[in-house]
């Protein structure tokens, strides 16, 4: 980065106040979308928000964000756009498309992808954003809806650390936690791999438990040895599946709320394809990816990802 | 142990009527049981051993344990009788063959099976035990030879809670955590869970970790992501298998000592066992057995259980 | 085997006519040793029926079989004995209890094991049958229900040469094939690894049916590639699980008959068991093992094992 | 079709005498498309080739092929053009790519692909075609470089009823069954369907011979008793794993030649991608692509792929 560009940026920076980034577009307002832009707002930021489903609009409208009714448009008027959005495919169109942000967005804007998605197509995206002087980074979130709300998700970026630096203060008005990774797609390839981890120790915390149940073993006694032994993790002592043990996580509440299987089946076919494009070994992750799938056709695909213990304890 | 303590232990154990149990035999002197059983003799124990390997024995004759030639002699002379052995048939020729401790221990012997077998196996043996007015516990432990030559093993107790209540002073000889799981077989039940548990969270972190570092990504920032979020277990936190990761556990020590892939296949098949028994179903504990059955063809028989890691990294 | 004892052996056999061996003892009369006791019957063969559970003999006295009430009364009047029992336990009582055909058979006798189990088992009682003097043979079968009433089954025989020759024309009654396979137990080494190959390959089928469905094909032009080409196997070409595209299989009669999802689960318990005996590696094989087991668990443990379609195919 | 383009048609195709499509060009020229080249050839195809690989260009000028430069000169003069490429993206590049067939070929001419790629691939390009006047039609192969080379491959045909029947005399010069299998992509997912149950059919086999041998059991009796019985398959009684079963397979020939766990663990991988966009749970197609993965990364990559049952039998 040349003195020049420091120096340009400081003074902007200064003419803007505290912040930089003042203007924000935020694209993809969902379920978790919703939640952050609300944040942004609350935080002072000037939102200017879009989604194909012009109904979700509405809330944000109310709580002072301007609705625009393309890309183009949130292109025009932010220096930083965040989005939020559902697939590979969804994240191509918006930034790649004729009228995409990478089309139609200014020079040295700050481009922010939350969305899960392959790390080829974070790559990809940056690499055509660099060529138009736009700048990219990755940073997928965890959490869930509730964090979204609470404004407490971990961002895992990826990205350059001048890039980084820059989003980060951005960031922390939607999460407690932000993570540098490395270069674009380091953030979604750390999210993929801790969460086929999540799922293969989900599934695995309830196969043990279904099992200990099965041979006469009190749950609760199961949790205490395990927790405190080297079966601990995450699924086991701070999510466990097993209804009663936990009292406010989805397995005591019927498995409602949460982290939906459909997600869970939709991070680990991410997984699945990188992991086929690496030639790197995933048996493990590769069937909790198989078990999800098939736990949706059998009916589930409306719960928590816990529910599995559910499934292998069957009917009757 | 100052002799203060031993004083004091023992005017305590006089007070209480004499200790109850001051002779103990112990079967088994192994890599697990040898050094149990000179703990015992440390703590003050008068000890009777017995293996079938006799030159096991010289170790403990010096240490100042009586080593006898068979199983008789040590029911002949104890009150309780402890055994370490290494699978189902020999706990079985141990305790219900012609000679074995259930014809010839005297009554109301306390029997405890620290073996790691088939609840069903220490259900049968218990069953036998009680019509030969002799008390049965099962107590697995984990926390490998290290925690054995240091007297920190875990104990996971199947038995009556009287039974429980007298093991447990002389367990405390041994280990730094005795946890009474229920009935017997209990112990083994939830030993065998644990196992099966940490075998799929070994694996699903090496999965993790090979995948991550494939797609670019640094391994430390990887732990660091997973251990602070839902990916986080045992196996990733406190003996990563990445080498480099932590400073004293087997994979930086080229997969040197800790937990063989041949004795986790012992334990996941087990597992299987029980699992195939009570129509569990375990698909990834099936899984992790079929892949340390695998590991072992491929000549890593010698090495730490989290040698997994270095199989699905391959070979260049 | 001496001379004399041929010739002995020869005579007697003259003596009785056409048949050395008529008089046959059936320990076992469900589904299938039901049908194959009528089958002795029909062929002239004077037989003495048992089966703990009273009520299926009546069937058979009708028939001509004497029944008895207990396995002591069957040594008394056979030189032959067969028996067809559910499960490793089943046949281990009925050969080496106390009052089991072992103790009480006479001397030469010919024991012809037609049940299911693990070939240590079968080993274990020739091998104690051979200390007191009695012949045993392990002669699984394949075929099913129908087979057995056809008396079309196949017979897979572990044992001498000798023995073998000596059943062969007693299980030409029941079975059109009779295959030596070797010494003892190697019938059901056989009959396991066919069966495994068997869950295997029905599940593969089950797979690739479905997936190419849904991806627009259509079922009766995939039989078609299938069959003629590499991926052909028992399963999509005389048993397809896909209803409709075979007129006479239990997937076009809603996967009632055939060879039950539990039988399925057992035999493959069975193999799984032998597989970790010898460490043998068997991924698929286990797999097959755990879907069947969590099929049952999903409540389709009366359907045939081709309902594994269904499972894939799921609820809409 | 208009009763005039039928007629035009006919009268070109009387005009060229029995063959419509005379002037064929054809990209691709690997192990299995130099081959199918060198066919055309000799059953008197008139031909225009190009490889990227221009040294393997040199073949094809000797035995008659005018070579060109690049794909837009191969459009220039051709009304058939041919591919035979090594995956989605060149299939992509060589057709969609902005010189691509799609923007040079002349109207009407009629593509035909015969690379193996994900259905969706060919429905795209088949798409853009459509609205270009050109014509696609996928036709993936079976048989490997040996029925490439002898002119009996099969053809799995994706396409209209017309396409279909235009295209059949051209591939009738390179293989011996040529089946139509529906509409375009149709081709590829029999294709993907029976490679994936053939993998599967494959390590179930190796899975089975090689239990059957560690119990005892001669390999050549299981197939004598597999290829009689329910476990048949392709793998097991035309392509036996075990060597020395059958004389003239890979596995009798050090695993040399045949199929590759390569190209296996390709083909796997494109039907796991499109398992996992149709949602079909494929739980050992899925595992049987792990394996040919870890294989891979074990050191077999240049071996047949039935070179699985060595991984089982293991080391020593």
């Amino acid at each position: 980065m040349s003195v020049f560009t420091v120096l340009t940026k400081l003074s902007i920076s200064m003419i803007a106040g505290t912040r930089y980034y003042s203007k924000i577009g935020f694209i993809g307002l969902g379920n978790m979308g919703g939640h952050m832009a609300i944040n942004l707002l609350k935080k002072g930021y000037k939102l200017t928000v879009y989604d194909i489903n012009e109904s979700v609009m509405t809330n944000l409208a109310e709580a002072g964000a301007s609705c625009v009714s393309n890309v183009t448009e949130i292109s025009r008027e932010t220096n930083v756009i965040i989005s939020m959005l559902p697939s590979n495919q969804h994240v191509l169109d918006v930034y790649t498309s004729k009228n995409g942000v990478l089309s139609t967005a200014q020079k040295n804007v700050l481009l922010i992808d939350s969305s899960t998605v392959d790390p080829s197509v974070s790559q990809l995206i940056a690499l055509q954003a660099r060529k138009r002087n736009l700048r990219f980074i990755d940073s997928p979130v965890s959490g869930g809806v509730n964090a979204a709300k609470d404004g407490t998700l971990t961002f895992m970026v990826g990205g350059t650390e001048m890039d980084f630096n820059d989003a980060k203060p951005i960031l922390e008005a939607l999460g407690s936690k932000i993570v540098h990774c490395g270069d674009v797609g380091m953030g979604q390839a750390a999210k993929l791999c801790n969460n086929m981890l999540l799922a293969i120790s989900m599934i695995g915390t309830a196969e043990a438990f279904n099992l200990g149940q099965k041979l006469g073993l009190d749950a609760k006694i199961l949790a205490n040895v395990v927790n405190s032994s080297t079966g601990r993790c995450w699924s086991s002592d701070l999510y466990n599946p097993v209804p009663g043990i936990l009292p406010n996580v989805p397995s005591s509440k019927n498995y409602e709320g949460g982290f939906g299987t459909t997600l869970m089946a939709k991070d680990l076919g991410l997984a699945q394809s990188i992991a086929t494009r690496t030639q790197a070994p995933i048996p493990l992750g590769s069937l909790a990816h198989q078990i999800y799938t098939t736990v949706i056709t059998q009916g589930f695909s409306n719960k928590d990802f816990s529910v599995i213990y559910q499934f292998f304890k069957g009917k009757n």
